[in-house]
C-alpha cells in the first residue's frame, strides 16, 4: 500500500478534479455556469438554452431546433410505460425517488445503454439529452399511476417548464406560473461539487453507462443532509401558521438550539443567491404564505441577532423554493424530485465531463479495527 | 470558498474514513475482514458465516439460527415479483445489472426504506439482511424471464450459494460446485475501499436510505474499469483456443503493448490472493479450460520476463474467477452479477458503519473554464 495521505473530514475542500462546467464562490454570495451567472442566466434565459450551455458547453446557436429536439425526447418509450404501473404500485406510500431510481434503470435498458467508455461522445451526448429529457415525464407518470390518474402525454408545444407543470396537473400552467418554475429549475441545473454531482463522477470513473451513473447521483440527492428538504421548509412556516404566532415558535427553537430548516447552507458565508432570486420570485407571485414566509425570515434574523450575536444565518435555496413550487402548484412531495428535473443536467454535464478522463476515483481508508491475522475459529 | 487542498489524481491514498471492516494490504498481498484473513475465512467459515462478520461484527454465535434468517429473507415479495417481467422485457439484449438496479430499487420501494438517518440501527441491520439475500433472487429471476423461463422459488434448505447455483439452472448443485462458488463469494465479499465502497458510502453520508447506497454501489461496479471483467477473461481463453496457440497469440500482444485481461491490480504488487486461492479451486475441479488457463498463466509470466524484463504482472481475482464460475455451471453475462452477490453484504457493511458519522462527503472542484461573469447574451 502507498502512503496515504490525511485530508479534512468529508474531503472538504480536497479538489477531485478540474471542470469548466461551473463553480460556487461561497464567500461571495455568487455561482455561474461556464462564463456565466447562474442567477443572469435564470433572469434572461430558458431552460433549454441553459441545458445546452451545460451540455454542449455553449448557448444554442439556434433555439428553436433545440427546444423541437427536446420536445421530441419527452415521449415515454412503451417498453419503459410498461414497467410504470407496478413501479407505482409498489410504491404507493413511498417518496417519489426511489420510484425514479427504478423507472430510469429500466429506461436505461431500453435504451441498451453501453459502458462510458464503449460509447462515442455523440452517441453520450444523445443519451445524456434522452435521460434528462425524460426524467419529468416518469416523475409525472409516476406521481399521477400513484394518485390512481392516468399518465398525461407530453406536450411538444409548451416549454419544459411548462410542460412539467402540465404533465403533474393536467392543466397548462399560466405564464407567470411556467417561467416562476423555469427560473428555479435554471437556477438549480449545478451547483459546484455537491455529493450527488460528485457520487455520478465517481461512478462515470469506472466507465460505467450514463444510466448508472444518474442512479446514483438520485440516490445521493434523496438523502435529508442533501436534496431533501426543501418541504420541509414549508413544513415549518404551516407549523408556525401566522405572523403573530412566529415570534414564540422562533424565539423557544433558537434558545434550545434547534436547527431552523430553509436557514443555513455549508457554502455560503452571505446571503444564497438563489434564495435572493427566489424571494423576488415569490413576491411577485405574492399572497399570505409569501407574506408570512418573508416575515418568518425577518424575525429569525433579528431574534439571531437579539439571542445569538455573531452569528449569521441566511435563507438557502430551500426556503423560498418551497414556497414558489406551492404556488405554483405543485405538491410537496414533488419538491425534491421537481428539483432532481433541473439538476439530472448538470449531472448529465459532468459524467461527460469526466468521461473524458479515464482515472478511476479510488481513494482509501484507514483500519482501525483489532489487528490481523487472528486465527480463524 | 475556504482553501482548497490539491491530492493524486483519481483521491489515491486519500484517506476517506476510519474503518474497522477491512483493509488490503497490497505490498503483503494480504486482505482481511474484521480481524480474520479474507482466505482463512473462505477455507474454513460458510458465506453466512463471514455475511454476519461483516455486517454483526463477529462470526455468529448460532449459525444455524442465522443460516434459517437468511433463507427466510430470500422469497421474492409480490409487489417485487410483479414488476420484474417488465425489467426483463426492457433488457433482453443487456447487461443484468441495470436490471438489477432497477429491481433493486422497486425492492427499496416495497420495502418503505426511509432515510439512513430516520432508521434505528436494528431496523437499519434488519434492511441490509433482507436485501443482501434478496439480491440473488432478484438475479435469478430475472436471468431466468429473460430467456424466457419461470423464475425458480429459493429453497430454504440449501446454503446460500448453493441455493443461489439452484435458482439460476434449476438443478441443485453438487456440494463440489457449491462450495467452490461458496468459496469465491466469500473472497469478493469486501476489498478495502473501491470504488464501488467508497460510492456506497458517499450516498450514505448524505443520508439516503440503504436501497439508494447500494443502487448507486451497483452503478459502479458494472463500471468495465472495476467489475466488469471476469468474463472478459474467459473470453481471451477462448480467443487463444488451445495451449499450442498461447506464445504466437500473447507475444504479439505483449510486444503491441496490449491488455491482457485477468492480469494486473492497481493495488496489489505480489500475486493477487483471491487468484491464488481461485487456481487452486479451479485445478481441483480440473478438465482442458483449467489446463488451458494454467498454461496461459505461465507462458504470460515467462514472455513477460523474456519480452518485458522488470515488468512483474500477475492473474488478477478474475482470471480464475471466471474459470471457476463457468465450471460449475454459471452463465458468463451472470459473472458481475454473482460478484455482486457478495459485495452486497461489503457494501451494506460499509453504509451501515458510514451511518454512524454525520459529516457529509462532498469534495471540490477547480474551475479552470473561461472567468465569469461575462454578461449573459
Amino acid at each position: 500500500m502507498a502512503d496515504t495521505i490525511t485530508v479534512p473530514r468529508g474531503l472538504a475542500g480536497v479538489v477531485v478534479t478540474d471542470t469548466t462546467i461551473g463553480h460556487v464562490r461561497g464567500h461571495e454570495g455568487f455561482y455561474h455556469y461556464r462564463q456565466y451567472s447562474a442567477i443572469d442566466l435564470a433572469e434572461r434565459r430558458t431552460l433549454e438554452d441553459v441545458w445546452a450551455l451545460l451540455i454542449d458547453g455553449g448557448l444554442p446557436a439556434e433555439p428553436k431546433a433545440l427546444h423541437q429536439e427536446i420536445a421530441a425526447l419527452r415521449h415515454i418509450p412503451p417498453a419503459v410505460a410498461a414497467a410504470l404501473p407496478d413501479i407505482a404500485a409498489a410504491s404507493a406510500s413511498q417518496d417519489p425517488m426511489g420510484g425514479l431510481r427504478a423507472a430510469l434503470a429500466v429506461a436505461g435498458l431500453a435504451a441498451g445503454a453501453r459502458p462510458l467508455y464503449d460509447t462515442p461522445p455523440a452517441q453520450r451526448r444523445a443519451q445524456a439529452m434522452a435521460l434528462c429529457a425524460l426524467t419529468p415525464s416518469l416523475l409525472a407518470a409516476l406521481y399521477r399511476l400513484r394518485a390512481g390518474l392516468a399518465p398525461i402525454e407530453a406536450r411538444d408545444d409548451l416549454s419544459h417548464a411548462a410542460n412539467y407543470l402540465y404533465m403533474i396537473t393536467g392543466e397548462e400552467p399560466t405564464e407567470t406560473h411556467a417561467r416562476a418554475v423555469e427560473r428555479y429549475l435554471i437556477s438549480t441545473v449545478d451547483h459546484g461539487f455537491n455529493a450527488s454531482t460528485f457520487t455520478a463522477r465517481v461512478v462515470a470513473s469506472t466507465g460505467a453507462d450514463l444510466y448508472a451513473c444518474i442512479g446514483a447521483a438520485l440516490g445521493a440527492l434523496s438523502g435529508p443532509l442533501h436534496g431533501g428538504a426543501p418541504s420541509r421548509a414549508l413544513d415549518t412556516l404551516d407549523a408556525i401558521g401566522s405572523i403573530d404566532r412566529a415570534d414564540a415558535w422562533l424565539r423557544r427553537r433558537i434558545l434550545d438550539g434547534e436547527r431552523i430548516m430553509g436557514f443555513g447552507h455549508p457554502i455560503y458565508r452571505t446571503e444564497d443567491p438563489r434564495s435572493r432570486m427566489l424571494k423576488g420570485i415569490a413576491q411577485s407571485l405574492g399572497g399570505p404564505l409569501v407574506d408570512l414566509a418573508v416575515a418568518v425570515e425577518e424575525r429569525v434574523l433579528s431574534l439571531l441577532t437579539e439571542l445569538k450575536p455573531g452569528r449569521e444565518l441566511h435563507t438557502n435555496v430551500e426556503y423560498y423554493a418551497g414556497v414558489v413550487m406551492h404556488l405554483c402548484g405543485l405538491p410537496r412531495e414533488m419538491f425534491t424530485p421537481t428539483f432532481a428535473t433541473s439538476r439530472v443536467i448538470g449531472w448529465c454535464a459532468n459524467v461527460l465531463e469526466q468521461a473524458e478522463d479515464t482515472k478511476i476515483i479510488r481513494p482509501d481508508s484507514r483500519y482501525v479495527g483489532p489487528p490481523p491475522p487472528q486465527p480463524v475459529p
